[in-house]
């Protein structure tokens, strides 16, 4: 089945904004079975989208519309559905009614103009947008399927989640498609792609293999197609089987879990904290940790010693170390590891201290020369890494890496 | 002059990628007086490539393709792009000098795979791609220039800057369009339409206002296209005179330049240094800082006590204030600000202390309550703001809040 996707907006065409909708909805696509041909973005201008959806028809099944349904003027995809339809626009009382509870939330009175939101095509369905004023229009006309749906992230994902996504998958006999993603991380593309090459090679063909590389870490994501959904499962265990005997001591977790929530996590089930000692890393670690809601339960906090003189007030690091080995060194990070226990006082630790560039660097000490240290209640031990050139690289790097190295030590102990 | 964008790969429309290409590209070109109608993802097909390329060309006198130029069997555009303008492949020296040079830099021969990357299309010329073994070509056929360049952003940034758009500006007579933007951090998007209104309204027809809206700031950008280029510039000063006598204290700068940066080139005129104590924000404005190159002339470090034990232990904050006014109070946030002063040996500092959420809300400190202190040789004050019930968001609002209220205590010492 064959699906293209228009989006309507000048913000896109002046590149304001940019189209992550598209490859959000291709991916979901995707997961159902249904394969984008194509994606538009076009003006809010009527006979554009007319022929946008002309030219669309002539390739595909089904045709998801996103943008331009808002209050205001230059709002005019209804109107252009009505022309290409050659219908009218009705009154619609549910949408109506769920106009009327958001402006009510607001303490407000539902305008003329908004009133409008809640007028539709004659020829659709009517799908009430419970997160907005403006609707989603399904529509079923000389065989091809079309859905408008406002252009606001938040909103669509909604609506294709809880409704266009189940209804297509009721209306298409689809085949049935199933995913695993294996969450890699310190080993690059290539580097895997060889390890697994024969394995990969040797998938049955219903079954394909997609590298999707972050900074820093590398998610693969198996696919298999088929009829059966018991039998995909089975069939997707057996290569995952496979896939952890070649490469399973660098998979850290499946699915979308990041590695500062898998560390969370196994920090809460033993109920252990954490503290941090970042040199290079800049506090990019404690960003990542305390983003994510109820982190303060196991993280107490942390030092970003960016000077020397800080690594040694706030965590005891002996000047003399610095002295003779410097600040970059195996010494330094384990002191900075010992000292984060004993000063912040948590159960465990990581340090890290490196060249993140683009200055700094030296002939025995280059750009991306960075030592991670970390430390428990009854172990420390240190990693030198070579990451890259670039800063911006070199911060994720070190701290995805950092993160991986604790993980190891927290599911043996 | 309309162009048209087409992009060329299987990987944006199976969502493995955002197409971000498309939107940087339509900014460059909207600079330079260049509209775009329509953006196309098409696939890795001969024939959807032909037809892609069809129906650009009724629409628009530019048509820029980037994708497909690699070396593996999936790209495919060179060969559609002789098919769309009858012509066969040719040899080209200079672009395989190019491979050369970059095949060498990795101490390989050129394979014969990659040799044909230094074939292109007899019609076209042929734009030597300096950071890539895919070059960019040039077609001016029956009225209608067609560039076709590879998809890898940073090349086709480089190409963009240094040969399309000087060769656009040569060859079509554009419009001369001037910009300026202006960078706001505290206020609404809503709240700035408000106070500007009458401005915006009275701007003579050939300038317009656009708000950029991003977390935590608004950039507001004046465009004024016509024919003499010092005209515009004295027209758009007269335009930003009178912007900054309605919200020139909401101004915090123009252009690209971000509040982190400017904060280090403050502080670097004035030979100060900088450490911070941030709790809710868990590190986010250090690592905001140390992400800048060069960071660490004037930063010297951070503590993030998300705990309480760390507030007393590592800035000196006194029990009594945690326990009689609380972690999120005026009094904690002057005593983490002066504390930071004291035991980090800074100039300046700043401290954050606040609620980010989802949970930890009161009726009298509700989740986004947020307290601000900056702190400096002769000075320390505090300010309270309400932000979201987002944490995400007000992790990014208190940091950007924070820089600025720092920002303007430097300028004004």
């Amino acid at each position: 089945m064959l699906a293209e996707l228009i989006t309507i907006g000048d913000e896109i065409l002046i590149g304001q904004i940019v189209d992550t909708n598209s490859a959000w909805m291709a991916q979901q696509l995707n997961a159902i079975g249904i394969t984008v041909k194509q994606i538009s973005s076009v003006s809010d201008n009527h006979e554009h989208i007319l022929t946008a959806l002309r030219e669309a028809r002539q390739r595909a099944g089904i045709i998801l519309i996103t943008g331009g349904l808002g209050p205001t003027k230059d709002d005019i995809t209804k109107v252009a559905l009505c022309d290409y339809f050659k219908c009218k626009l009705v009154f619609n009382q549910a949408q109506f009614n769920q106009v009327e509870a958001i402006f009510k939330s607001f303490g407000r009175e539902v305008s003329p103009v908004n009133r409008k939101q809640a007028e539709v095509p004659e020829l659709c369905e009517c799908i009430v947008n419970l997160q907005g004023t403006a609707p989603a229009m399904w529509f079923d006309q000389e065989g091809i399927t079309y859905v408008s749906m406002p252009g606001v992230p938040y909103e669509m994902k909604g609506i294709m989640e809880h409704d266009i996504l189940p209804r297509l998958k009721e209306r298409f006999r689809l085949p049935v498609i199933q995913h695993r993603t294996f969450l890699t991380q310190g080993v690059g593309e290539s580097m895997l792609a060889g390890w697994i090459e024969s394995w990969e090679d040797a998938l049955p063909p219903n079954m394909k293999l997609a590298y999707l590389p972050n900074p820093g870490m590398v998610r693969l994501r198996i696919s298999a197609t088929g009829s059966d959904a018991n039998e995909l499962t089975n069939q997707i265990e057996e290569q995952a089987r496979k896939l952890y005997e070649l490469i399973g001591e660098h998979i850290y977790g499946e699915g979308e879990q990041t590695l500062p929530e898998l560390i969370l996590e196994l920090l809460g089930k033993q109920q252990k904290t954490l503290s941090l000692a970042e040199s290079c890393t800049g506090g990019n670690i404690s960003h990542l940790i305390t983003e994510i809601p109820g982190s303060s339960s196991a993280y107490l906090g942390g030092v970003v010693s960016y000077s020397n003189e800080l690594k040694i007030k706030l965590l005891g690091v002996n000047r003399s170390t610095l002295e003779t080995r410097g600040a970059v060194s195996e010494e330094t990070a384990l002191e900075m590891a010992s000292g984060a226990l004993k000063h912040l006082g948590s159960d465990y630790s990581i340090a890290i201290t490196g060249i993140a560039g683009p200055d700094g660097g030296s002939e025995e000490k280059p750009v991306g020369t960075v030592w991670i240290a970390i430390a428990g209640p009854d172990f420390k031990l240190a990693k030198k890494f070579q990451f890259s050139k670039d800063r911006v690289r070199n911060i994720t790097m070190a701290s995805l890496s950092a993160l991986n190295m604790l993980r190891k030590k927290l599911i043996t102990s």
